[in-house]
């Protein structure tokens, strides 16, 4: 990358800034129905942004959720192509008291910009933009062919878009697929991730009595749903952390000598993430380190669990139903089908009495491993070592893209994920943010490895 | 009792039921502090009411919560003094959407009176005073002595009731303490409660991280607070159905063979029952019966849980907390204190790791049991009968009357529960109810009663 690139990414910064701006404040929820209009909202902005760069044949693709804007560069004649995947749907923000500002106004503090996917993933997809328009008004040309294919059902497991790129997979070939998606190990640490976990899960509801009933007149008398539940929910682990389900582990790929010595070679402070968690200790399944278990070993939590009353004090009730929602962060080679199939038998061998138990599935994705030695990984490595002065660490990540698998299997290239977040940004959480020093560095980094790429391939 | 008084209920009956849809109209949740002023206008009702029919020195206590409405009248000379108990306070009315007609605006279908509180207790509350009415109307005197003591925070576990009928055991002075707040076996089948359950409860509160986690980028890191509430939870019972906690059945009275033989003579259809809750089966301690479990043993539900994402679909998050709400019911001779006691030893001994927990203590009520051949309790069985027209039962209750223990560790008294409520009549829950069959026949019972009671004592 020429100083002139980096002059144009300095000079813009503050434009660039407003843009991301308006993006950020549209309320893009892909899982909420009443925010259809404004996820279609900020397809259309993502669209408007890859024409003015001069994306050509930019189009918004129709699904049967929320639509995909492709939009494409292949003026680079006998280059190879670069697919870029996106995604400008975001998370729900409840409980929304605990932000500090509003999440869909977005707001710099201490140089990092708070919004509701600021990081997670219009910050990085915006990013991917921009480098590409500060190349074009640099050079008037890009080093490569570039496809763009930004979605917006990601943070609802992407149902749409398998049949999409399956329909289209002569329009989204490329023989490189980058996704900025995930995170740096820590601030000023560059890290490429070269594998993520998959995601199965479902939804259990426990019916009991038609009514809700007095604990006093009924209790005794029937099987509480909620201590029903809790029963079942406690049988999927046992005490040393680990997932009790039959087969769970059967096709788990053993860490190998290598990979743990690399882990530790990172030499990851435990303490230190545990203060920066506020836990009193972490915890997981026993015999791993902390970075084995959240990236190399399948876990089952309960995301969510309601039933009965939930206001303040007392209220004596036997309720008629209650709820938990659970997944599982899935490793190579565990199956998504195979592991619905065994949650789904535990459930059944551990049904409690008393009750009726009735599951829906969420939906699925297949875990993900890229050699790291792959040539378009290793010119990551070094676009990322040019702008952060320091090593990059290779790292496999514990959250889930479901659309990594499909991509895979579909285009067979290979996928760099360079993630610019940091773990302590708040993804899904309240209060999301996104340092901005990575979004200075990050824009040099991707301009930086586009070159670099370009002599690699 | 006589024809004259019969005449009065039945000509007076539509003005009554009139009466009683204003009081029933008064949102008086108690354990809301938005409905505070509700609350106050219910007993600022009460005592207009008790004013209205005749009573005496009618006045409304404030305590540090709700107050109490006391009213009196005196004069039948010589004859024993019996204390009304009953509360117009009400619980709130969440789910509202499985009510078919609002709670707070009452409504006949069937000869069945709608509302929250039809029963539980402003309807019962309601039929004493407008039996008093009756008798007063008629007869221009009563034929003992009587007073009320209404209160408004039953259904918070009536905090401040010990207090005040500490600093007023004079005021409140009585030989028999009648209250109305329990149910009949079932339709037409007159019983009188000479025990009831008492209650012990917590909230348990567990804290993980500072904030919501993604559970892609940290599961397996971190004990998530639902996950360990669960394995807590699950702790509290064995397969058997009993409670686990150390200790907790040591104090319990064993059924004698008398009243196990008295049980079986009611014979209680189970199947009926069952097939009335819609259950696939009824559930609870291993070796009772069904009478037993929820009359005579002691049992621990989950009256609330609730933590992580509730919405539609899916949302991949480690929650910062989780929560339930837990609650005894207690029986002879069990003492609250020492239940909570265990219960936070159990919570200590099972903490789980990698969290915090808090707990915060509920309100509690011990146990209570009358010796059914008492003859204020024997005359209130005539009475029934001589209404109903079949003989009565004498059952013992699984609902908390919390201050039935303060009733008779202060004031000294025999205590009858005659309830007119129904089992069915969905005390606590959405579409709470009251047979009008009951409050006809209930408002002749409590007349007839009065009469029989001065002939015993």
């Amino acid at each position: 990358m020429n100083n002139k690139i980096k002059s144009y990414l300095q000079e813009n910064r503050e434009a660039h800034l407003h843009e991301l701006f308006d993006l950020l404040a549209i309320p893009s929820i892909s899982a909420l129905p009443d925010h259809k209009e404004d996820v279609s909202k900020a397809a259309n902005w993502v669209a408007e942004s890859l024409k003015k760069i001069g994306m050509e044949n930019v189009t918004i693709h129709p699904t049967k959720g929320h639509p995909v804007v492709y939009g494409d560069w292949l003026h680079a004649e006998g280059k190879p192509t670069v697919l870029i995947y996106g995604h400008y749907d975001v998370q729900p923000v409840d409980p929304l008291h605990l932000w500090d500002s509003p999440p869909f106004a977005p707001e710099i503090r201490d140089e990092k910009l708070y919004a509701r996917g600021a990081s997670d993933d219009k910050g990085q997809t915006f990013m991917h933009i921009k480098a590409l328009e500060a190349i074009l008004q640099s050079e008037e040309t890009l080093p490569l062919n570039f496809k763009f294919c930004i979605e917006g059902e990601e943070e609802v497991g992407s149902p749409n878009l398998p049949a999409f790129v399956e329909e289209n997979k002569e329009l989204l070939a490329a023989d490189v697929i980058v996704i900025s998606d995930t995170s740096m190990m820590e601030r000023g640490k560059p890290t490429i991730c070269y594998g993520v976990r998959g995601l199965a899960g479902l939804q259990i509801d426990v019916k009991g009595s038609n009514s809700d009933l007095h604990s006093g007149l009924y209790g005794g008398g029937v099987h509480n749903p909620i201590n029903a539940l809790v029963e079942l929910l406690a049988s999927f682990h046992n005490e040393n952390g680990e997932v009790t389900v039959e087969g769970f582990y059967d096709q788990v790929l053993p860490l190998t000598d290598e990979e743990k010595q690399a882990y530790q070679d990172l030499h990851f402070d435990e303490e230190q993430q545990r203060k920066e968690l506020g836990v009193p200790a972490l915890y997981g399944e026993k015999g791993y380190s902390y970075l084995e278990r959240t990236w190399v070993r399948p876990t089952l939590d309960i995301n969510g669990i309601y039933g009965g009353f939930q206001g303040d004090g007392i209220k004596t009730v036997i309720p008629a139903e209650a709820h938990a929602k659970i997944t599982c962060r899935l490793v190579p080679n565990q199956d998504p089908e195979i592991i619905v199939d065994q949650l789904k038998a535990h459930i059944e061998k551990n049904k409690p009495k008393g009750v009726d138990i009735s599951i829906a599935l969420f939906d699925k994705g297949a875990p993900y491993v890229t050699p790291f030695d792959h040539p378009a990984i290793q010119a990551a490595g070094r676009a990322y070592e040019a702008v952060y002065q320091v090593p990059t660490s290779y790292t496999r990540g514990g959250g889930s893209l479901p659309i990594i698998s499909t991509l895979d299997q579909v285009l067979h290239a290979p996928i760099v994920l360079m993630g610019f977040g940091l773990p302590t940004e708040n993804f899904h959480a309240p209060n999301e943010h996104f340092h901005l020093e990575n979004f200075d560095k990050g824009m040099e980094t991707l301009c930086t490895y586009w070159f670099e790429l370009e002599k690699s391939l």
